[in-house]
């Protein structure tokens, strides 16, 4: 199983790379919206239990992944740039500041 | 910096946990769907270049992370439990059904 983010993103590619391509980023960002949806709902308690909201959760980062993927980002890269050295307001580890994530 | 997918849901917590819990899952998404209307302008080329898209993918991924921390959801399991056998519906690597990610 993959454990890095670059590798769960490298299996996603390599999963649905071909079906990506050809599906775009606007089809791909609907598709990405409506598993956001249903994280809503499960968030809401309204569809199954512990398990079923947790398969929402993967399958929302694997359409995120997949956005990616079509648009040339590196997610572990991203999150180095911006989370590699703390709060990227305050620099501190935890966040002392008010004005990132209130 | 973290590599694994547990390794920065666990950072996400560190550095913004006691904020988190204090917000609650309703906030957060708030703050969550703040970030994907974000996510969706740097896609159409809207705001910034690749590194502000990218900065984007990490924000939108930085609260997904805090919601599955909110929530009790290990992000990692998650996507072992879902995506860990190759695609879902069809159990191939790659995907040769017409189910999963059309």
């Amino acid at each position: 199983m993959p454990r890095t983010l670059r590798e769960f993103q490298d299996r996603i590619r390599t999963l649905y790379g071909s079906k990506d391509a050809r599906r775009g980023v606007e089809g791909t960002f609907m598709w990405f919206m409506e598993e956001v949806g249903e994280l809503s709902a499960a968030l809401r308690g309204r569809s199954g239990g512990k398990d079923a909201l947790a398969l929402e959760f993967a399958d929302v980062l694997a359409w995120l992944a997949t956005l990616a993927n079509i648009a040339g980002v590196d997610l572990d890269a991203a999150v180095e740039a911006k989370y590699g050295r703390g709060c990227p307001k305050c620099e501190r580890t935890p966040c002392l500041c008010h004005e990132a994530k209130p």
